[in-house]
């Protein structure tokens, strides 16, 4: 059997077709144009879908299921997006307007979690039967995989993994709370904090990799300049490492998960940032690594932006 | 059938007889005497179980499980109680000891975690299929119950909600961490920043009520000092509550769990704390109480003490 994956953004909608091992054999993807109607965007999901199929030479009969993820907050259970705040989403009935024109099953699950199902399943967690995943980008996207099934609690709307105060008091956040982990590791914080050691240290290399404009201090910034030796950029990275390793070990004595996975930009750190974070973490936790008591892996992503294509599509391995 | 739970801790032995609803139907309990070797303890532990049995009038065929709770970390699959700081275990085989005596299946858990059993199965938080329970006492015990079983993560060490850092940098924890939720929230915490108070206003009531000495202030001073409108304790109090609802959204924001359950002393504040909390809580996360979203309810545990045997003997209803 095929699966089909859609992942709605603001920008674009991406759709994938995907195997029972979860292989994304082919993708296609066509602007939001979010500004429409959401009849004409859910139908423009359809036709998409119904185009890979057919590109693929198979039937609809071929076809176990479709998944949907998007931002916002769904109701899992009658595959209703209740809101969506990028796309002016409420209320919208997103399985029912696909069935309109594709008669398959239609499984609705936030993007997050998606993402979080593919690394779990058949990405960097592939084999573990728990997993956290965290996109570390404009804000902190964070998945719970329990059982090799989304962890999503009593109402859908778990796992906000991001909106964990680690700082009492500290940075108002987005979502309103002060002191968010997002408002302090995300790459959005990141460069916050990378401008502001810019500005206290005009002779940093902070700036100079930024053609001495602030605005183009991005988050790989303060790495480039750090692996240069200059000491301003070194220490927000230092300082930047402690904010995260601090929601990371938070995450580990809440879940002791058997596999936490990094994605998003910052990730593409690798090896650097994994040990960093590894040694800040060792120091946190309970659990020393041993037989008795293994201790959380800390991994890389793997998927990059097809994790929600294949998570959407995986909605329909792990419900059905 | 009927179900013996066993409450093992530092100063006592309890022991239960719970039927197949969970009602606790007799209970008896014998000092710990924690310096003798493990072999004994675990013995007495068997001979009290057998006792509850005969004095019931029952014999072992009616009884379906033993079930242990113990601080410290388990190994649950195993049945082996692989580190007790307060006992002095390591590695002590729970199971096959308890089997030498009686020849029934043997489970073990976390203490916290059998309470949380308990309240989520058959306490505050009954009908709930998802529920946190947070007992307020020296330190924050915690325990997770998802699909009406004890969340603990690959490990078996997760749920440890108490040493999830809230304030970046703060306080110095027993656990080696800074700032963690228990370092504030606790009732051990409750009682530092009450003595800290007193310290700095010696006219406040909070001293009158401890008859001029700190070291009388407990955690039932400061509420009972605000109360007597005492502006130093009041101020203790609220600023105690916004801890307490920080570390109580982030699990909302993290679990979304169906019920939060409050125990320990500190919970007996009743339905002033909760609704202290409630406000607080309201304004800090997503999630507005309606149809399309429901929000988690905040309850007071019922169970009080029993709620580690009667936990324990859960254990036997949910692995079997």
């Amino acid at each position: 059997m095929y699966y089909i994956g859609i992942d709605l953004g603001g920008t674009n909608i991406a759709a994938g077709l995907v195997d029972s091992c979860g292989r994304l054999l082919r993708k296609s993807s066509i602007p939001t144009q979010k500004e429409r109607h959401y009849r004409e965007i859910l139908t423009d999901m359809a036709l998409l879908a119904r185009g890979l199929v057919e590109e693929a030479g198979l039937s609809l009969a071929a076809i176990q299921s479709i998944g949907v993820g998007a931002p916002g907050t769904p109701d899992v259970k009658n595959g209703v997006l209740i809101y969506n705040n990028n796309l002016g989403f409420k209320n919208v009935p997103v399985r029912t307007e696909i069935q309109k024109h594709l008669p398959l099953p239609v499984h609705l699950d936030n993007d997050a979690n998606c993402a979080a199902l593919a690394e779990g399943l058949v990405g960097a967690a592939k084999g573990a039967s728990s997993s956290v995943t965290i996109t570390l980008g404009t804000g902190i996207g964070s998945g719970v995989i329990i059982n090799h099934q989304v962890y999503s609690g009593f109402n859908y709307a778990a796992a906000e993994l991001g909106h964990m105060v680690i700082k009492f008091d500290g940075q108002v956040c987005t979502c309103g709370r002060r002191g968010c982990w997002e408002a302090y590791a995300s790459a959005t914080a990141l460069i916050r904090q990378a401008r502001a050691a810019a500005a206290a240290h005009p002779e940093s290399l902070l700036l100079t990799l930024a053609e001495g404009d602030p605005a183009n201090i991005t988050a790989k910034t303060p790495f480039d300049a750090a692996r240069q030796g200059d000491p301003f950029a070194a220490s927000v990275v230092e300082q930047y490492f402690d904010y995260l390793a601090v929601g990371v070990s938070n995450i580990i004595n809440i879940f002791q998960p058997e596999v936490i996975v990094l994605g998003g930009g910052i990730a593409q750190q690798g090896e650097s940032l994994l040990s960093a974070l590894q040694k800040r973490v060792a120091r946190e936790i309970y659990t020393k690594d041993s037989e008795a008591m293994p201790a959380t892996q800390l991994k890389e992503a793997v998927l990059g932006n097809d994790a929600g294509i294949v998570g959407a599509a995986l909605l329909g391995f792990t419900t059905e």
